[in-house]
């Protein structure tokens, strides 16, 4: 097992990045090789204020990075020599089995749905994001990667979102749902109605529509929607989740007496705290490619990058892509077939 | 200042609705006349459970109810004299000024919409909530009325928005953003690309696009996107607030010292539940109808249809209709003359 990191074009550069590949180490990760994509020198720098250099890293040396000021078609055309290509790359190759990257969102789907191509049947990729909610965590799909959705796109997303679910989080049967204005079969916009329909007709455990009241209530594991309405919900989670505890901070510091309690309940937050990181998750992987593609959150820390590298690893274990290459061929026989009835 | 209520409709009944009509009486509301539309027996019933009947008081009897479960045009089309029409056809035919109702969203905006008509220069009206945070707290339009868009109708969403928040929430010169998937002009929709193009030709504090992380810290006053968006961000908002709130409740109750420290810090808690409680706004109108239109959640307390006939007061007094009506007929002309240039 390889994994590809482009160390590059993240927040927080190399550094941090380089810092999570040690964490893994240090953790005991189990792969054969873990290749760090970027400026050599740089990386060679980070490298040595770690005592010890594990056998398993390798340097590849990338000229130019993308960065999140780069438009992301544009920006690779020029830089043909960036880190986020190169790692790809060498997944393409076949020098490595998956790539870790925290840099330009467009970029890494651009560069990745470019070089690897979607899995045949597949015809868009789509950004899995893990969210957690007091009694579950869910898997919204897509969560940025295609703006502008056919029918047909948000039925592959139900298709690899179950199989995310089932395979990586464990869920048995997870339930999937259409993100949409009201839970009735004819609530929606011209684009989720015809999912519906879609969705009706192949085998996994359809729950029909859901909407925002259900999200935070365990009634639905994976939440389909357009890249559109789903970047705007993940980041609107993050932001209020982010803002409502930031105002408990405030408020528990406005007097001595709420200081106290805060202290006395300190663990309670921090349980919530701990939980609601998007840290916890590492990446997001986007489904849908030849070849595993996880996506850090731009700020993501080293323990982030530690835990895209485990992520990674499950979904090279369980062999996921074969998986929706099948369920995906499943699901378009049967639209077809009933098509042809 | 005449004002209809819907008493029926809602989740909690008519009960509630005329609970809240008693308590704007005993906090000495000025209105002239509030007309109790609904079932006749059932209102006078709960009317005589409060001691003085106040003489401004009035029923119009309406003998069917337009229920949750009803399709809006359908239903409406069937129970020709159900209350949420009736209330409605009171501020059609200038017996009353403005309307509320607790009753199926759908139904108000397509009762609204079809007998008071658009105000001339609007295509289409928007539900404008609104949304507290930490730091300030802005309006979301459309949040539910109108589920596929034109780009003309956000922009109209954007005037109306920008009428709404300076007159009612008393902002100086509203911010307005374009809720997309980026901030960044070239990120969005065809839809919201579109509207980006006319925002930026009108008199408006038009601060581009927003993105979800921008909504919980103060950077915009009035959030523009069509219904479907709308609708699942407000409640997927009203969604992780209330669960979080619960979950921080569970954990502060797991041990005795968890308790203390709740006890302790008891009024920061409720600071932030009494600020993020709906109930504080009322009710959300529905602007750019011929009419003051105020809906509140189907789930409204007294105190939330008491604050809904405050909002609507305060609509009436600033003369809102006509305000947009100027200010929407003046970014039409705008537009109009930009494309005959």
């Amino acid at each position: 097992m390889r994994i590809a990191l482009d160390v590059m074009g993240g927040d927080h550069g190399s550094k941090i990045v380089i810092e999570g590949v040690q964490q893994a180490i240090a953790e005991g990760i189990q792969v054969s090789e873990l290749i760090l994509v970027g400026n050599e020198a740089e990386i060679e720098q980070h490298l040595r204020e770690h005592r010890n250099r594990d056998k398993r890293l390798r340097t590849v040396h990338a000229s130019e990075v993308l960065t999140m000021q780069d438009k992301p078609v544009e920006g690779l055309r020029r830089k043909k020599d960036c880190s986020i290509l190169k790692a790809v790359d060498l997944v393409r190759d076949g020098h490595a089995d998956a790539v870790i990257s925290a840099g330009n969102t467009g970029g890494i789907v651009a560069a990745s749905t470019i070089r690897l191509r979607p899995l045949s049947g597949v015809d868009r990729p789509g950004i899995a994001t893990v969210i957690p909610t007091p009694e579950n965590e869910f898997v919204l799909l897509d969560s940025g990667a295609n703006i502008e959705c056919r029918p047909i796109h948000l039925l592959h997303y139900a298709v690899m979102g179950s199989v995310y679910s089932r395979e990586i989080l464990g869920y048995k049967n997870p339930r999937v749902g259409i993100l949409s204005n009201g839970t009735e079969e004819n609530k929606g916009n011209e684009l989720t109605l015809q999912a519906f329909k879609l969705c009706k007709q192949i085998d996994i455990n359809f729950v029909g529509n859901v909407e925002g009241h259900d999200l935070c209530h365990n009634r639905v594991d994976v939440v389909i929607c357009d890249g559109f309405v789903g970047n705007i919900v993940l980041k609107t989670i993050e932001s209020f989740a982010q803002g409502l505890v930031g105002w408990l901070k405030l408020e528990l510091s406005k007097n001595p007496k709420r200081m106290l309690g805060a202290f006395l309940a300190r663990n309670a937050l921090r349980t919530i705290k701990r939980r609601m990181d998007p840290d916890a998750y590492g990446g997001a992987p986007l489904l849908g490619l030849n070849g595993v593609v996880m996506k850090c959150h731009a700020s993501a820390s080293a323990r982030a990058v530690m835990n895209a590298i485990c992520v990674c690893r499950e979904a090279l274990q369980h062999n996921i892509n074969q998986r929706i290459r099948d369920e995906v061929a499943r699901a378009n026989e049967r639209i077809e077939s009933s098509h042809a009835a």
